[in-house]
């Protein structure tokens, strides 16, 4: 229960509940609640951050990617530490295509010769910076084979409206090999976006702008990328298709599993593909000609940012072995007492790139703290009412390899028993970000308003809460002051909750503290021990706060009398994106009609400087107006069910309602997400079943809300746009007739 | 006549005027309007690029600053020209201080030593850039002298928001040495501010984000600043005190003027202040310790950027010589014919830090040009009606010598005769840029529309309007499309017409070509013939623009039988002026609001990071409402007038309107921007006595528009605002009255 809805029960209750942790809690009643209360407290009072520090650096001791023998070793040992916890614990092994790099060659061949070192040197004051022979090369993941040799064009972040506007430069990368900073958009965007507009080659580097020394000093005196450091990753264009193991779409990689043949894997890129350092790429860039970058394109080298092509040209050569690899999932359970069949899952992954201090192994030690601290409360006597789920996953590196291999093995269980998935995936220092499922914006902010900021003695929602007032406009400082939840963010991807959210309909959340933690390190062989200890959470003491604010959740879903599902943010969100929508759809028709009337009116011609030469753009159609009406009804329909939920739980719960009752409710409840999914899934990308959020297919990590209406509109594509509108509007109302329901339900019983 | 006023004529008319140059002209009778089209199409004829280039090439052939031997030869050579041509020209000479380096020293002393170079190299490919025995080595005039070793601090562009914002950061520069970037102000702001601060001395550097190699390729590759360019430039406080002389304030400084005492010239800075290379202040930069710079501050080196103060000390030592040098004013005339006590000035300056083809020569060629011009029109038979004056100004970069002293000395001839001041002061390639008195905004608009653009064939006002839609917000588009005239900029300082305008109050016009020629050579050995030959207007065609435009003005200014100001526009500016300074109030009343909220809320506690320590803001007064009824109610009763004005003036002329009333009318309206200064002068500087325009305590060259208010605003000076408000709408209410007059005195002939 929260300040929100006593409002409807009494003042006396009103005033009681502005002490954040001893007010009533969501869905339990007064006496469920009291109890919930003392566990919760013992649980928090566990995590130890000497525990977080030696598991840390155990962990991180030696590289531990996918196939690697130490993370084998790792999961093993996470595996012994669940069972001495008194979890029942086992590893599920899957067999993925994880392809290591054979030979890498970069160099430039005009108008000067130079090789790229494609390197990272060991630091003297690093210990495992020097754990050569380990260490997986640079290199991205999913690349093909290539060797090409062509003239370079610099591309800005390779996005698609940086070809636009290298189409107004007059500059055509047909042909050429192109070299993108990474940042903007997630990186396996580039070689795809770049295929698309006709490149042979991609290279991609960090520019000191974006991690290096513009941000703060270099590794080792500061937190940021040195001149050699290269960020590793994946580049699957797994947004477009699906993650996973790119042989075995759908299904769990199971030794017996049918797979594609490597030819038909739709997942791999289409040019060859290299991460570089900036230390690599400024000669390369130093040699580029043609027009200057547009400004804001432009890094921090020390040099001029031309756009090419050429004169300097490029040779890029690269083979994979094409391996198929174990991946070690850890599967640790604490059996429900009164519902078993309903599973609170939490996860986190264990495989890094090299030693992965930070990524993935400071939110890694934290699930451990708390499959810990859940172990000394059944010793205590505790029992939770639904069944905890705790998973280790390995290769979410490559592609969240082994969550979903896991999660499509084990679908039709998932989609039946799972109540809600919670993920980490690493932490820092400062400000809980929260991003999950709307239907649990209630019942995460109602954690984070129990959990105390380490450095401030506020309550970690209050902190991001006040915070947020000095950073925000005037507008979102009023919502700040009056909203009673923070909004929390839609998911995209790029962690294990994918398959959980986007395939199956699992109610998600990811959390991590973050914000007063710069770095340079990612995915690099210095994202270790050292530098960890040095310049992110040195104290542990997010790391304990993490392990507090996940493990009140976990509890406190796992032990709720009535799922703590709540509508009326789910419905506000949703009125919030229809207005981006249509907002969305009326700038790029006003775009289009001013910019038609600028080239009628001669604008470009005027403003064209003879000694820079620039295409100009040609006369658009003007877009239709979209039929929003159906999204429009269903959202004031959630709504009005959403308000009519609220109103109806009040009542009843102070009146009391049936055991029989809640058992039906929470059925209904557990399914409420599932109804914002359709099995058809997304057009043309039909594993992505959820209709209001998946990762873009321009966009790769970064969610598209509403994604086949958006990005329809974005494509210009109006008939899909309308009939998305409708599937849409469909599954809101679906949602808003099982709310109201609920509702009537609930009525009955507020009655009496 | 234009296309706004004929509409009160007739349609036929209004479709005639469509056809740009052979429409009405403002202050033409049908019958002067003819013959002085035709003239003006002669003098359009005669700007030739050749002679631009070699008058360039022979004016920039060797360094010509104050004082210098070439500079006096560049004057004598001038003079010769304008007698060549028929005008009766003369040299009037002034003493000025002018002081030069004895000595200059700047070294780090710790962390390790460094000695800064201070010198820009010469270069094998540009034959002036080895002049070394005859260049002012690189230094800041006006800078006292001083030996001072101090931390270093780095202070962004050492601005007041730059330094409450290292409050914040709780760093003070008392006792400290500031590194300051050049840009974002003035240069001379700088050390004021500084000083203002308790620092001890100021260094001043170019970095290479706002005109080196982040913009463009650096010279001689491309246009832009070397890492050894060094911008030289004047730090006379001008703007607080007053601009020429710093001994002679307020008269000429002739042989036998009252000089000052050195120590008694205000106008000196209280620090010792050196300009150096990017090159120089690199390792500077990069010993600084402390803070990490905030994002905002950082340029392009390829460092962090640390605000310190220290580790890194410095000692800075300068000397100069402090002497008095001659200025070399040349200044000539056409007589006017049938009022020859009505006078058109046209002024450029001569002299330059080193070489200076760009500053001033690019213009100073082109005033040449006009003067061959308009002579050759005499010989061919035109005669003005008013008298033509034009100044080769010596002195300008030590700050406005050579045209202050003269405007002192002639002060009251000035006032007495003056019509307008036309200034340039270099030329590029791109956009005409105008500013000027409002009074002319019709004026200059209506020139604009009558020269055609190099590169378009479009006339340069439609060039710079149609460019402009592709720039601006969609509310500054509607205006684009809708308003009769460009806005001009409203002047500041920085180049001639300083004393003519703030001063005196006569109306005045800056002009010049720009927006397509990017450079970083400003004020260095580079700006040469070579640099401008081979990056800026390399064929002289927006020269011969410029020439065009200021001889079209000045041809237009002398002939005009009524004097062709218009007040609609000085009516809507002001306007625009008052809900800026409402905006103004009302943006630090809220701000200030605000703030308090948040510091009662504990925001700034709530969004401390540990590890940055920063001094959350304190509690401040909330500012009170201002009364700014007086200023509402003269800028109704202006607008009001200037349309009646505009009314009566288009029936008067289409009946006729007698040369007695025509003669009586240009008395007064040559008087109508003197009604704008009142002799008090603003606050603090009573050498400024425009109450409109005047450059900013606190922005240098950059201009605050209704200086008194604006700046007590921000200064938080209530009291003094309200008075000043007064003070404004009294003179805008006589402005009114006159125009009003003249309105009523116009009604009386078109009523016949």
């Amino acid at each position: 229960m929260n300040r929100f809805w006593t409002a409807g029960l009494s003042v006396l209750l009103l005033n009681a509940s502005a002490i954040a942790d001893d007010g009533p809690l969501r869905g339990f009643t007064a006496e469920s609640a009291a109890e919930q209360r003392q566990w919760e407290e013992k649980l928090r009072a566990l995590p130890n951050a000497d525990n977080l520090r030696e598991s840390m650096r155990l962990l991180s001791a030696r590289p531990h990617h996918v196939g690697s023998a130490y993370g084998k070793q790792n999961a093993e040992w996470i595996l012994a530490r669940f069972k001495e916890w008194g979890w029942d614990a086992q590893i599920e092994t899957f067999g993925v295509l994880f392809p290591t790099p054979k030979g890498r060659l970069l160099e430039m061949t005009e108008p000067k010769r130079f090789v790229a070192a494609l390197d990272e040197p060991a630091l003297a004051i690093d210990p495992t910076s020097g754990q050569k022979t380990e260490q997986l090369p640079t290199y991205n993941s999913y690349s093909v084979d290539g060797d090409v040799t062509a003239p370079l064009v610099f591309v800005n972040y390779g996005l698609p409206e940086d070809y636009d506007r290298l189409e107004r430069l007059g500059i055509s990368v047909k042909g050429a090999i192109v070299i993108a900073k990474y940042g903007g958009s997630w990186r396996g965007i580039k070689p795809k976006v770049a295929a698309e507009h006709g490149a042979v080659g991609c290279i991609i580097y960090s520019d000191p702008k974006d991690d290096g020394y513009f941000v703060d000093d270099v590794f080792p005196k500061g937190p940021m990328r040195p001149a050699n450091g290269v960020q590793r990753g994946s580049v699957m264009d797994f947004s477009a298709s699906w993650p996973g193991d790119p042989l075995t779409p759908g299904i769990g990689a199971t030794t017996d599993a049918k797979r594609l043949d490597l030819k038909d894997a739709k997942s791999l890129t289409r040019i060859p593909v290299l991460p570089i350092s900036y230390g690599d790429a400024q000669p390369l860039l130093a040699a580029l000609g043609g027009p200057m970058a547009p400004v804001e394109w432009r890094g921090a080298l020390p040099i001029s940012y031309h756009v090419g092509p050429g004169p300097a040209k490029v040779h890029l050569k690269l083979a994979f072995n094409w391996d198929i690899k174990p991946v070690h999932d850890v599967i640790a359970r604490i059996p429900g007492s009164s519902n078993p069949e309903q599973w609170v899952v939490r996860g986190n992954h264990h495989d890094a790139w090299v030693n992965g201090a930070e990524d993935p192994i400071s939110a890694m030690v934290v699930m451990l703290e708390e499959a810990r601290a859940l172990g000394e409360l059944v010793k205590q006597g505790w029992r939770p009412k639904r069944t905890i789920v705790f998973a280790a996953w390995d290769g979410e590196e490559p592609m969240l390899l082994g969550s979903t291999e896991w999660a499509e093995a084990h679908a039709a269980e998932l989609r039946e028993h799972a109540v809600a998935y919670i993920n980490t995936d690493g932490n820092g220092r400062g400000y809980l970000s929260m991003g999950g499922s709307h239907t649990l914006e209630r019942f995460i902010n109602d954690v984070a308003r129990d959990i105390k900021d380490p450095e401030t003695g506020l309550s970690v929602k209050e902190r991001r809460r006040l915070a947020g007032l000095a950073r925000v406009s005037a507008e979102d400082r009023a919502e700040l002051r009056n909203r009673h939840d923070l909004r929390i963010d839609a998911l995209g991807s790029g962690t294990d909750f994918t398959a959980f959210l986007d395939h199956l309909g699992v109610p998600s959340i990811d959390l991590a503290f973050g914000g007063e933690d710069d770095g340079g390190i990612y995915h690099s062989i210095y994202d270790d021990f050292y530098w960890y200890t040095h310049f992110s959470d040195t104290d542990f003491a997010y790391g304990k706060a993490l392990a507090q604010t996940v493990g009140t959740a976990v509890l406190r879903l796992a032990d709720a009398d009535l799922l703590p599902f709540e509508f009326t943010g789910l419905a506000d969100t949703v009125k919030m994106y229809l207005k981006e929508l249509r907002t969305l759809a009326d700038n790029q028709r006003n775009a289009i009609v001013e910019r038609n009337r600028q080239i009628e009116e001669g604008v470009f011609r005027a403003a064209e400087d003879p000694r820079r030469k620039t295409v100009a753009p040609t006369h658009e159609e003007v877009p239709p107006f979209l039929n929003f009406a159906p999204m429009e009804n269903a959202s004031v329909a959630l709504e009005r069910s959403a308000s009519r939920y609220e109103a109806a739980l009040a009542k009843a719960w102070a009146a009391g309602v049936p055991a029989a009752t809640i058992q039906k409710l929470n059925q209904g409840l557990k399914d409420t997400e599932r109804l914002l999914t359709d099995d058809a899934g997304l057009p043309r990308r039909a594993w992505y079943k959820h209709l209001l959020y998946a990762p873009g297919v321009y966009t790769g990590y970064n969610v598209k809300t509403v994604p086949a209406v958006r990005e329809a509109i974005e494509a210009k594509a109006w008939a899909e746009a309308e009939t998305e509108i409708a599937r849409v509007a469909k599954a809101l109302m679906a949602e808003s007739d099982f709310v109201n329901g609920a509702a009537v339900e609930l009525e009955r019983h507020g009655s009496r």
